[in-house]
């Protein structure tokens, strides 16, 4: 075709016209460790086993899928256990898609939604996609979120819905049950705890979903995309009431995970130890982060997630470019005097650290 | 969890208080003639090729998959033709997806979504569930829709949005380019033509997508669920300007399309011919449909799609009934007098002639 038409052409609705799409760079590069994937390829037996669910299913692929994922909700509750069963999950394309479908059960026009910035830059764009007002609340030194300050954020802009990273991206810091406690009760409306890096907190951490007992507003939304190395295939999820469930049930389109996505999903859940079994390498890999940054003289901030934030960057975009240079792909997110890092493997977190010692000392704390 | 909650006790937004969720019953029965599946399972040659691009796709599925889906981009260009590009197209998890994202970018607050009833259940659902205003808009008798009505029911209506069903579902009814050019010339606003069974139309039907040069607001959005036997795998695309695709950069979720179904959906598109074979089959047991029901005393109406909706049922709950009892489950689409068939494979088709003979005589035209 040859007309060239632009955006402004077409009547893109109002709160859209002059936004550019969300996007990290999609390079190439040898080490990429810009958005917390796993960096560890699933096990070869695990993936034999998914092979063997998918050709399964290509066999029916002609007809439409279980609308209700019924054996992937009950591979899900067992393996968040706590007492949960099917009824009290739910899940879609990526913990993006059930944050949407939260929001367009629960948020909408008149509505509004509070997260602790900064945190997940999705946030405002799922608000924005569905005219839900967004509201950047503050969060302590460190960025940090305690009790006080999240109730007295809360008090002070009664939200509808309230999202907590926990732990927090992009900063890696952790939220405590009392913090999410307090903010449930401080709060009539819908509580939603983020746990899509959950599993790289210290072992034996107790998850959000203990607290869903007697809590019928409050949902757990995970992700297989980081610690089960399933980025790729798009699996969110959420433990909640279930009459949650019924609500997500309203707007969610029929038949919205496909067969495909199932088998793959409920195959990988019954080898939770083995697609698990990176964690334990990934937190040393975490933990060697912030040693190492802070020997070169970079503030990192504590992180119970599969990446660090580290600030005393004197020019992020330099170190950024310089890194990318060398084949290192890192990201800026925005916060000044930082730069955010994945926890790869033992060697390409080695090729991270030495390339940036190469830079020489970091510059003066942001 | 012991607490019984009810939707009633979430603070569910209001334009959804009292909805029940989309669902044609997910009944497993011998013969399921009821969502107009391709009721034909992929060629067992497909099936492997399938499977070894997604036994590729593992190797990296802890990795996120591209975003631009570019190669599935360029297989679905080349399939359509009519020297479209990468461009040109766009795609999300099924059809459903690609018209809600149209509705998140052209729709919303404000604006309103005209579409000729009866049409498509989805349209009027989706608009809701992105605050779009609903507009039914009349048709012709017959479920046909003339230049005349439907240029009279734009006019009437000043929408933002048109959704033109072509063939429309659930009657089955062709629509002609003219009525498409018309509708386009006689508003400012977006023009989707939904030609989700494109395919099942007599051979060397013009789609709709010869009319995009020059037409910038005009989208044709296609499904590989039906002619394609790919209803399990949620492939869903459009085309259009490419301004439109960006436009819906602007709102999809990042990664919406997982890497599993990129494969499977590559593969596919790969063995078009052997996927589409099925398709002349399938258009002659619906036409062996149209002349049996009228044999029987029925009204079926002419259809180009996989499927027939018939009137002149005295009850269409006790036929609907009576066919389940045989184990065929069709279709009550809520038209007095009405029930709507998929035509499956000959077998099948035979299977629910027969029982439908086996009940007697028609009843009075609804």
């Amino acid at each position: 075709m040859e007309r060239v038409t632009s955006l402004e052409d077409l009547p893109l609705r109002t709160n859209l016209q002059g936004l550019t799409p969300y996007g990290a760079p999609q390079l190439h590069v040898p080490v990429a460790l810009n958005v917390n994937e796993n960096t560890h390829p699933i096990p070869d037996a695990v993936a034999r086993d998914i092979l063997a669910n998918l050709a399964e299913a290509i066999h029916s692929v002609n007809r439409y899928p279980d609308r209700e994922f019924t054996a992937l909700r009950e591979a899900l509750a067992l393996y968040l256990g706590e007492g949960l069963t099917a009824d009290n999950i739910w899940a879609a394309n990526g913990s993006n898609e059930v944050l949407q479908q939260v929001l367009q059960a629960f948020g909408g026009p008149g509505r509004s939604l509070l997260g602790f910035a900064p945190t997940y830059s999705m946030y405002s764009i799922l608000a924005s996609g569905t005219d839900t007002t967004w509201i950047p609340g503050a969060r302590d030194a460190d960025f940090e979120l305690s009790p006080a300050t999240a109730v007295s954020e809360v008090t002070r802009t009664n939200p509808d819905i309230v999202f907590l990273c926990s732990p927090n991206n992009p900063t890696g810091t952790p939220l405590s049950l009392e913090t999410i406690a307090a903010v449930y009760a401080a709060t009539d409306g819908v509580v939603v705890v983020d746990e899509a890096y959950a599993e790289f907190a210290p072992a034996g951490t107790p998850s959000a979903v203990t607290l869903l007992p007697g809590r019928e507003r409050l949902l757990v939304s995970r992700t297989m995309s980081k610690a089960f190395a399933f980025a790729g295939a798009r699996v969110g999820y959420l433990a909640a009431d279930p009459a949650v469930t019924d609500a997500l049930r309203l707007v969610r389109l029929p038949y919205h995970l496909s067969a495909l996505t199932q088998a793959a999903a409920n195959a990988a859940l019954a080898h939770s130890a083995e697609m698990l079994a990176m964690v334990d390498d990934i937190r040393g890999q975490r933990d060697r982060l912030v040693v190492e940054l802070a020997r070169l003289g970079y503030s990192p901030h504590r992180s119970w997630s599969n990446f660090v934030l580290f600030g005393g960057v004197a020019d992020p975009r330099e170190t950024f470019e310089a890194l990318l240079a060398e084949g290192i792909l890192i990201r800026d997110v925005g916060i000044a005097g930082h730069l955010r890092v994945t926890a790869g493997t033992e060697n390409e977190t080695s090729q991270f650290l030495e390339a940036l010692g190469r830079l020489g000392r970091a510059g003066t704390p942001g």
